[in-house]
């Protein structure tokens, strides 16, 4: 089908039949032109983007990386760029000029008129991972004493520019957010009703110098589609989207998911990742869980007199140790991820520690009788499969509680829970789960 | 606050003074209302679902659990119980029809009026992952023919009805779905202009039966805030909106967090998943993986004669699997999650593995440093120390190669890649470093 497209757009830029051209861009998605224009060669793609009203072409070049965003722009004619550039998203344009060099994103402001500059160096203050900093300066708003008649003539001349149409902010001489209302409140109401007779006063908002991701969960908590952001003083600056939104909650699982996974989370997708930034964000957890491991050596050196005596004891603990570190791994990811999704909380540490002691137990009986099993087949003795049995079970109830309490002691202490990682819990129950081996096998054994 | 609003709702509730009572319910957002019920006694839940008009109490419900929708419902009166049910967006009757036992579905459908029950039960029919499951069917659709002022008109008579009320649907006699316009456009064309004139005609939609992920992903990626849902024939049947799309991407985050962790992924809350569920959910994995890590015991069983020779060798033991299994699980996450989120596929294997190569030698090296400066410390002989650090640079570059492969090979044979979790890869490595540390251990210390 895009190869088709992509013919066909061939054949009528070589007519130059720019008429057929716009017809055929006019049904398609900016996402979709933003898909078939890295296909092209480069004069079409810039042929393609002049041709395009600027609109169009400001909404498709969003979709492509910043790199590309930023080349394309600086290779088109100013009378092209300019307008083009205007036409972008106030969050787009901020986004694009904080991931190019300064020197570029200088270029590129010179083109914008000076009110929107002004704006969009305000925007740039904010942090990147503040709702500030996610936030778009395109939004509809209007004082309290207009009537609905009044605001849907406003909307029909700056409709056009407005990120999304869904809410009307009510703000008053200052700029201080007063009232909310929808436009579908607006069209339903009798055209002389004042604004201030349908906005709701209990205003829902962030500020701009909150966590994007309590924006996010803010908003998908009251399932809006934009949340307006507010100054320290309570003016409107902004508002937050709910596609926005939808990129930091698979941001926030990405960062989660690596950090689960013992890596600090990655910057860039996999396979852009430089080698150097890869290193620096794997080397680290490795280095540390190492240290933090080896004291496994120190445990087992101190009972080497018992492995020694009795050499058999060695072959399972590869074993014993990995079932410890499974346990304690699905413990502290769904308590991890049930702490990400607000589920559970500090005050909860009783009732999951009792949940994963009794669970633990449960675990730990039916694994008991798989590891006496085994160490059977293995040809151990009964007391050796004793052994191996008990410290299963011991162990598979020690990890589940470790699993489940380290998160939550660690978000006690101010770390982001999904720093106690499997790699961090199997290395704390690695050498619980020796201690107890050794014990176990000291008393059952008579060593 | 709450306390505060709780408060102040009682008193009213004592002198039964409805009309301030509605005042002060008439600014809250359903959300908080949702948030404020379950503190209040039961009779007064009731009195204040009764009191509110039946589309703000629908909308407060909605936020509930299903458990609290129905028992909330069912110990209404029907006078209101009839109403509110009628006022509920379609998905979210079907979500709570779905929830509740057949019987007691079957006694509030009564309450709906015969086309809305007729709807319901024809939407029911849908697998509970597909997008025909999490649709709506409150959409707002015009024919063709109609003007931009018709269809405002239009909008006055049901927009209260309708779900988001930012795309307008253009559909034939037959139902079928033939172009899509924005609210937006239709505001800002000449009051006479044809629909047919401004509807986009190349339609995104997603077919009822796919997958909730499927439509997830394309909603994300166009930036849209609803898309529509349509049957085999091409009839519109409902709309996707963004905030269950939310709901899906959490979902899935949290589906592939779980199996990350080593356990089927639950299907309540963490603290509300009974007993039973958890056990069923965790002893599964933790017997495949005990079953598979045996072999470990194996391994170590036929080099017996080795470690009874140099029992220093096994205080490393611990140490070098675990290096291992960090190492091949910060790989198998990195490569999982890149998978999930559709940057890296198939086709990217030799470039994943390459990459991975690469990164396990740098990695490797580096780690064998630290091994030989740690077997110095606890005593050992150079020897000892260069087996150690020859284990862990060649058992690291092994364990990021096989770390990355897995999830890709596991697609390939048709399993999800988060199936191929930290434990199951530190499982795999597990035996993988113990061959590398036998055989390195006979070769330098030459036993």
């Amino acid at each position: 089908l895009t190869q088709d497209l992509l013919d066909k757009m061939e054949r009528l830029f070589a007519a130059a039949d720019q008429d057929a051209l716009l017809a055929v861009l006019d049904e398609l998605q900016p996402y979709d032109i933003a898909s078939i224009l890295p296909e092209m060669s480069e004069p079409r793609q810039l042929s393609l983007l002049g041709l395009l009203p600027p609109g169009a072409a400001a909404e498709a070049l969003e979709h492509l990386d910043y790199d590309r965003q930023y080349h394309l722009l600086d290779h088109l004619e100013e009378r092209h760029a300019g307008p083009i550039l205007r036409e972008m998203s106030s969050d787009g344009v901020v986004d694009l000029l904080k991931a190019i060099h300064p020197r570029q994103a200088r270029e590129l402001l010179r083109l914008l008129p000076p009110d929107d500059r002004t704006q969009v160096q305000q925007m740039m203050q904010y942090p990147e991972n503040s709702a500030g900093g996610r936030m778009a300066a395109d939004y509809l708003a209007v004082r309290q004493d207009r009537t609905a008649d009044q605001v849907i003539a406003h909307f029909r001349k700056v409709g056009r520019q407005v990120e999304l149409a869904n809410y009307v902010y009510v703000v008053d001489r200052e700029g201080r957010l007063v009232g909310v209302t929808s436009m579908r409140d607006v069209l339903l109401a009798a055209p002389a009703t004042l604004v201030g007779e349908i906005m709701y006063t209990k205003i829902v908002s962030v500020p701009a110098r909150a966590d994007q991701e309590a924006a996010a969960r803010l908003l998908s908590q009251y399932d809006f589609v934009a949340l307006p952001v507010v100054d320290s003083a309570g003016r409107m600056v902004g508002v937050i989207t709910v596609d926005d939104v939808l990129d930091v909650i698979e941001e926030e699982a990405t960062e989660d998911i690596h950090r689960l996974g013992g890596s600090q989370p990655l910057d860039q997708p996999y396979l852009q990742a430089s080698m150097r930034e890869m290193f620096t964000k794997r080397i680290g957890w490795l280095l540390v869980l190492f240290i933090a491991q080896s004291i496994t050596s120190n445990i087992l050196r101190h009972h080497e007199a018992v492995l020694e005596q009795v050499v058999a004891l060695t072959f399972f603990i590869p074993l014993l140790i990995g079932t410890g570190g499974n346990t304690g791994s699905q413990a502290s990811t769904l308590v991890i991820r049930a702490m990400s999704l607000g589920e559970v909380t500090l005050k909860d540490f009783a009732a999951v520690i009792w949940k994963e002691a009794r669970l633990g137990l449960a675990l730990g009986l039916t694994m008991a009788a798989a590891a006496y099993l085994r160490a059977k087949l293995l040809g151990g003795d009964m007391l050796l499969g004793t052994t191996v049995a008990v410290t299963v079970a011991v162990l598979v109830l020690v990890s589940a509680m470790v699993g489940a309490a380290l998160p939550l002691v660690g978000r006690r202490l101010g770390f982001d829970p999904a720093v106690f990682s499997s790699p961090l819990v199997t290395t704390v129950v690695d050498a619980t789960g020796l201690i107890i081996y050794m014990q176990t096998a000291r008393m059952i054994l008579a060593i």
